[in-house]
């Protein structure tokens, strides 16, 4: 998808093919969505790779913006550089069926956990999405998890679906997006995507490719929302330069119009495929490809423009639709009068 | 409780009247205790004061000592430097159970959460109890946690209980631990009490006030457990200083012979109920009491002090009793012959 | 100075007076310029009051956005959230001469320093500035540094001048640049200012109010300098709150263009001047005023406008003058062929 | 050196053949002592390798365990994981004149620094020796931190010497100390030495191998030091890795009878000379070898009790010389009456 195409004007580094996340081959995402009823709300999953995580983890990193959130698992990707588990993504309240979702799945992979083999950390991130959703419900369920866990896919929607159900964004309609790009470095080529579960911002602030929409109130608008980043790529970063990437995140959001408000959980996760650790196998060393720090300004710019495309592509797929309590919010494909800038 | 007197000998502060965490006026602490069929395992709840967490919070901090662990509202505390929940301790797969709990509990009491109010941050801490539990059975529900929030009380049990049921330390069973101290600065007391979930350490690299137990094996013996350390404290720090507070949970490890192992998920958080902190109501500044950093040492010995003695109560006072598998400790009390050195 | 007065259309907060850094009380500013011979560098100074800072500390903190970069002072600021001496800007090599100079002012008004009383923290920032400065020359001297400690002022120049003198920022001229924000919050009002020695960002990245002056080159442009990003305040925060601000400099470097580049040392400084930490003087504790984290967002809204703004005046502000070696770089006024956007 | 024998008793680990830091193949340390008039003071040196650091930098990591201090250095050691000069030990305002010398030695070697080469990120770290020495005297020069780089060697002494010279340890005379020790992993071996320069803890405080010395005074005494701990191995760990290396000597620290004072710099450097980083020449990514976490254990035991060790070593070595004022401190050996227990 191409839709602020703008490129030399306003981007400066070539998309992937699909513009998504799921460009860092290997990666899939897929998407439970939950509208019964008074639920607004959902799950996204993001696979780092088809296989089993937990006995082929990722190298990862993190940047916690601004720390308001309620996610789980941070502390021990912090700690050891990796991710053992698929990513789930989902309201704040259910980030706990989540974690059991995952949880269960990876015992059911390697019945060792907790027995032989350590236990696993489940890595759960969130937004709240109580504008739209009923959040006290509690919607989401360890099945409904499961049932993105299931559908993960190369291909996937954005906007109003999953984890992106019921956000607001710049106040608003917002959900998921996604954007990628291609750096070439010497004779190699890399890929980084990004997905965003976008829930942030004053609508006052907001600024789309360097234009601003709508005037300043006083006082100032508050900022409630929350976003979480995932960061996908190929290079062979370890998790020092993972935490380093995962840092662009924020000037990207600086770009739309963010100042990452008080009460807005600003997360960003970022993964490599490149290199996997497998389980402890009694090898005490082994090799791992080395990206060269001298190198990463470029993956540092396809950080900030990919993260902040997905910010746009989150308003722009999606759809005005009553929230539990009748609550609508505008969309920015109609602010725009169905013209991107 | 003193078991281990050798106060000025070993110890250079008095205790508190309990020796307990509970010392801290309001702290309250309440175990419920899963052992039927493979269950070896609970939760303990700490309560920083009787009231609502949610209306008053508890200015916080905290250290991760060695983050291979998967609790959960540890980012929160970091960026808002508070505590908003009373505090759970359980197994590492049944932290969502205890989230749910809590998210209800804060729900019940604070309607307005996730509508007009912003979400809750539950905060749950975990130690592996897989040597003892059947770990995979996810045994501990929201409402066995709401059990150990419904009986908190200054006096509660220590040992092979509650969150400690299924522990295990320097190859020993372990349990839950208590102690306090008390440091009189000018004309001024405070308090400082801890809790442990003690399930950390190799057998042979036990320390009890300064004696070696057993000799060292060739290889050395992993350490693949957790400690989690809750301390409280009447004496008005703010964060930045409950942070540095935390921080000496580690030399007290040290003392006891812990080298906090690869995957020991070592933790530790600590509350002060001096300053509490009331909802949005308007004001944009108050008056808080400010401890002058230079005089922090005394309760920087203190918390070393009183996390070393809660490490070896949890281990005095633990039974030892059969695992799921019938895997059966030896404990302490027995290998010192019945009395503390 | 209101050069890019946009207000409304890109800027959402008033300026104070002077739209710049001394708009808080108390706070000034002093440059000593090197320009003799090779040298094409200096010192900045910045009194967060008028006072002995030794014996009258202000709050503050910190956020490393980039830590390609060699200042001194920082560990001792993240751990006891205070500056102690005036803050010096400079070039990197002569970071050492104003540490001299900081500690030698220190001991000159406190003589008991080392001796009584603790040592002292100097804290000193700094950009490379090789493009234009000889910077293997080592120019600073403890005197030099001592001119600009001197000099302090609520008015002083921008530009080109102190340790801005060898700046390039996005390719062009850079140099000191400062801006200010005013936030009524209920009945109260509160300033903040910032300043910034601006030597970051790559030629073809610049945005201006959202304007892109230049296309993109392929391989995209490395950024390897460094930005020094100083707040000031009256607003009442503690260090917590303090490093919270400081990393919204990430947000406003995004919106000049910067994706903060690998070799780009990003560093931010925040003081607060309404709370003043006297010695160790006997007092456990006392009362200081605390500033809701609820109300928080119009501060982090005026950080990154200011500094944002202040990075625009940095290269307004800047002459294009032969370095050592020749070399000459463009300046933004000529570009925009005087008239700002 | 085995002064504090008890092999198996206390400790558990093998030594290295020095028992020192420069047991790990082609680490050096050297040191300049300065007691002429009121100084009491020096500089030591620890080269990681005996080329050129710039050119060939070492994976680096750190732990600030109290902040206190006044090091140079740190901020790009935590962003890159990477050293690139040889490390300095000196006192507490001296540190500007090593940063000198560690400039100038560097550009001697790479006169592309600062030009067609980045800057360089000297590491100087410090205590404060003003007990003894006439710390306003700032009595070491760039030439006598030259001095200290010139004589590194396998072979170095401990105690009052160079930067150990005006050092105090819980009371006592202090100053340098080293050991080391070896582990073997399946069919690897791997060597782990430390180096310390140790002025912290209180005397009342002090244990020697878990016994205590001197009973506690009421209130108890401060501990206003620093010690500063650097570790290398040969262990091909990453900077992450290296980072959790350097927490462990808090543990260590705890053993010795430390609560990290509120005014003790307690810093802790850890490097591998496994993988070195070269200059940035066109490679994009390399192979490297990577240590798996699941083995660190013993690494961090052996960085256990190497630290506590290089403690007692540090008084050991120590003599009891008059101040600049005449303050003489008693020493470790005579206490023992000149057996270790």
């Amino acid at each position: 998808v191409q839709v602020f195409d703008r490129m030399n004007e306003w981007w400066s580094l070539p998309r992937g093919r699909r513009n998504a996340i799921t460009d860092v081959a290997g990666t899939s995402v897929g998407n439970a969505t939950v509208t019964a009823g008074t639920a607004r709300t959902g799950v996204t999953a993001i696979r780092p790779h088809g296989g089993n995580m937990f006995a082929e983890r990722v190298v990862a990193g993190t940047a916690v913006l601004n720390g308001f959130g309620k996610s789980t698992g941070l502390v021990q990707l912090q700690e050891l550089g990796e991710i053992e588990t698929p990513i789930l993504l989902t309201n704040t309240l259910d980030v706990p069926a989540c974690a059991v979702a995952l949880n269960q799945a990876a015992i059911a992979e390697n019945p060792g956990i907790g027995r032989d083999a350590p236990s696993v950390n489940p890595l759960v991130l969130e937004c709240n999405d109580g504008i739209l959703n009923d959040l006290q419900g509690q919607h989401v369920t360890p099945e409904i998890a499961g049932r993105a866990l299931a559908v993960t896919a190369p291909e996937f929607e954005q906007g109003t679906v999953g984890a992106g159900t019921g956000m607001r964004t710049f106040g608003l309609a917002g959900g998921l997006g996604s954007a990628s790009r291609r750096v070439g470095l010497g004779d190699k080529a890399f890929t980084l995507g990004v997905l965003v579960q976008s829930n942030f911002g004053s609508r006052s602030e907001l600024r789309v490719l360097g234009r601003r929409l709508a005037p300043p109130t006083a006082p100032p608008q508050g900022d409630n929302g929350s976003i979480i980043v995932v960061m996908a790529t190929d290079a062979p970063l370890d998790s020092r330069q993972l935490n380093r990437l995962a840092a662009r995140a924020a000037p990207a959001l600086g770009r739309t119009g963010s100042y990452m408000g008080h009460g807005s959980g600003d997360i960003a996760v970022a993964f490599s495929t490149a290199n996997r650790i497998g389980p402890a196998d009694g090898a005490i060393t082994g090799h791992v490809a080395r990206f060269a720090d001298e190198h990463l300004d470029p993956l540092f710019l396809a950080a900030v423009e990919a993260t902040e495309e997905s910010v746009l592509h989150a308003m722009w797929f999606a759809r005005s639709r009553p929230g539990y309590d009748g609550t609508t919010l505008d969309n920015l494909r109609d602010l725009l009068g169905g013209t991107p800038p």
